[in-house]
């Protein structure tokens, strides 16, 4: 009994609400709170005290990755979440269709286009030549999502997105050193193709009589792809990835975990947990530990929704804990951050954090949240620490002199 | 609600004197306790497990400044602190007013001269040519300190002090390193300065008849002066000191704080805490928070008296804590390190945090004291955590990755 499953519930931790409850405290969760009582708990801060930890950067420490080594940037993560045949070197982007008019960029979603719409559009800007010995290749993901790589000799990701975050002109990229030769033909490549992007989707016979034209495309999160030392080498241990959102299958994928792809797992609150937690127990078979990633919890925190927050929470309690227990291994529930829903938005608390299996010192903690875990024994973990507990659960810790 | 108060009582840790009491276990302290009991607590290292800080360094800590990377040195934080204008590149030190009689320092402090016979014998002092384009130039501040700067170009900190902390032989300063060229010419310029100083010093008509005369200079603690990224860039936070301190002055305007002078708040017993609450309110409505420092249970500390250091703990809780509360804030009560009485001197142990206000997840502890904060669920915190925790709660902390 040395395997271990890991659920992450993304952005669980909250603050108090007034009358001093969060969604996980006001959670019908018997199952959860069990395996609190019969385990160990404690309070997790994937990044440090006080740090908002980002998705990408707290579940490479998750994984066991410094974030501050290990963190390629954002486009290269989404890319390897898309199943993208990254090539060292490559530069990549996270990708969106727009609708562009006048000079602006008046949607940054073009109107959400769907998925189908998207795919059609996408062959008119999949391979184009944006510069000498230079290709950009776009894939579309999920509605207007894409992203974007930049293929050739001498590119740096060190350049300013075309992608505002906002409506407005749309803007040009530019080195953000200006004496940077390399970053300036990035940069210089990345407006070519958006010059040539527009050029073609606007002609485009799809987007004809549409109000909101997919007619341009903006890129951010730029970032280069580098190989890191596969998990398995690195720790001497295989980790199977199961979740929705393709930034977390990006993530597991960067580290060399096997990303497994499950029906119906959708990273919303319709994401069926049951199928989920099957696919953990087939993994758990080949692997000695599985990650199951749910992002409903944070999602409902953006919203501002308490209710719904607490209610994927006790739905996570019936739906998936019960499958997990049959895996007959350790099992580690935590958030990868804190999203209060009155702030809606991650934050820098700490998320409660519970590890529960043979191999553990149960301590007095008999419930499963924010306020008992905080009296937990295993005190306040941070960044890699988790990942080295759970490698330390499965008895695959390795020793540090001799 | 998202601004904060942060109290600093210097040396508030203790040790439990025979039976088993601290000054602040045993102080008379209903607000800071109803504060604890609503609020969450734990334990702080200004620097690190164990290790006992200094005023200047623990103070850099908890403003967000990493004391290893941004420590200049006490001479610089004491000319900042008495509003010197410092310009990069001088090399500062603290200074004394001593008695020096036949070759010997017999008094490190001349009698404990007031501030205004130091004012005028100063005047002698003022700005000297101790070098081939160096100057020196020295200003009083209260009583027998005093902070002197050497000026001009290729000058170096790594050097001996003139004062050896005890009375005999006044020592000259040499380099460090005696291949150390900028040293040699520092160290030279230094020992010059006092040669002349006590010459001129000697000479005066205000020394004349006096047992204990102001004949010399003697200093310590140099450092050179650089800038530093002002808080309000690397944190994107505004923030005010209200102290009495010329120390805690200077550590607050070396990371770009706002000081704010009190009349009353003089670092005794005496110190007017209420005009220093009302300073803070007044504060708070232009700053995101406001640092709020007590010298007092430090000074008692050194003097070993538990008695007093207990009762200017009472009244904190009484006379200022009230006037704090109207701010509508979090509020954090700590100390920058222990300074147990029956050491007299600063010690490594953690000093208990207590953090108050709507986005804290009370824990189960109900009193503010050594003792009991061992169990709050912060744990224990550790150099800049502190001030990353304030700026969580201020939500204030930026993401680390998207």
């Amino acid at each position: 009994m040395t395997k271990a499953i890991l659920v992450v519930l993304d952005g669980l931790g909250d603050l108090p609400d007034a009358k001093g409850y969060t969604p996980l405290s006001a959670a019908l969760k018997p199952n959860m709170d069990r395996l609190a009582e019969e385990g160990t708990t404690g309070l997790f801060h994937s990044i440090g005290r006080g740090i908002v930890p980002g998705s990408d950067t707290s579940h490479l420490n998750i994984f066991g990755y410094e974030y501050s080594k290990y963190y390629p940037g954002r486009g290269p993560l989404e890319a390897l979440g898309a199943k993208f045949p990254l090539k060292e070197g490559d530069i990549a982007f996270r990708a969106n269709f727009a609708t562009f008019d006048n000079g602006k960029i008046t949607d940054r979603r073009a109107g959400r286009i769907t998925t189908e719409e998207a795919k059609v559009l996408s062959k008119y800007v999949q391979k184009l030549k944006v510069g000498t010995g230079i290709d950009a290749l776009f894939q579309n993901t999920v509605e207007h999502r894409g992203i974007l790589i930049l293929r050739g000799k001498k590119l740096s990701p060190l350049i300013t997105p075309t992608d505002s975050h906002s409506t407005g002109p749309l803007p040009k990229s530019a080195p953000l050193d200006p004496k940077d030769r390399n970053a300036k033909r990035t940069a210089e490549a990345l407006n070519k193709f958006t010059r040539m992007a527009t050029q073609k989707l606007d002609k485009a016979k799809e987007n004809k009589d549409k109000r909101r034209p997919a007619n341009a495309i903006i890129a951010r999160g730029a970032g280069t792809y580098t190989k890191v030392e596969p998990m398995q080498n690195r720790y001497g241990v295989r980790g199977a990835c199961i979740a929705g959102g393709a930034l977390y299958k990006g993530v597991a994928s960067y580290v060399g975990m096997d990303v497994i792809d499950v029906k119906g797992a959708t990273g919303t609150f319709e994401t069926d947990l049951k199928a989920k937690g099957k696919a953990a127990l087939q993994a758990l078979w080949s692997h000695d530990f599985v990650f199951v990633h749910v992002k409903a919890t944070d999602s409902f925190s953006h919203d501002g929704n308490f209710i719904e927050k607490r209610n994927i929470i006790a739905k996570v309690d019936k739906e998936l804990i019960p499958t997990l227990l049959r895996g007959n291994c350790h099992i580690i529930i935590t958030g990868d951050h804190s999203s209060p829903v009155k702030r809606r938005a991650h934050s820098g608390d700490p998320t409660p954090l519970l590890v529960w299996g043979p191999d553990v010192r149960p301590d007095e903690v008999k419930k499963f949240d924010e306020f008992a875990c905080g009296g937990g024994s295993l005190g306040h973990l941070q960044g890699t620490e988790l990942f080295q507990t759970m490698l330390n659960l499965m008895d695959k810790s390795r020793m540090c002199g001799t």
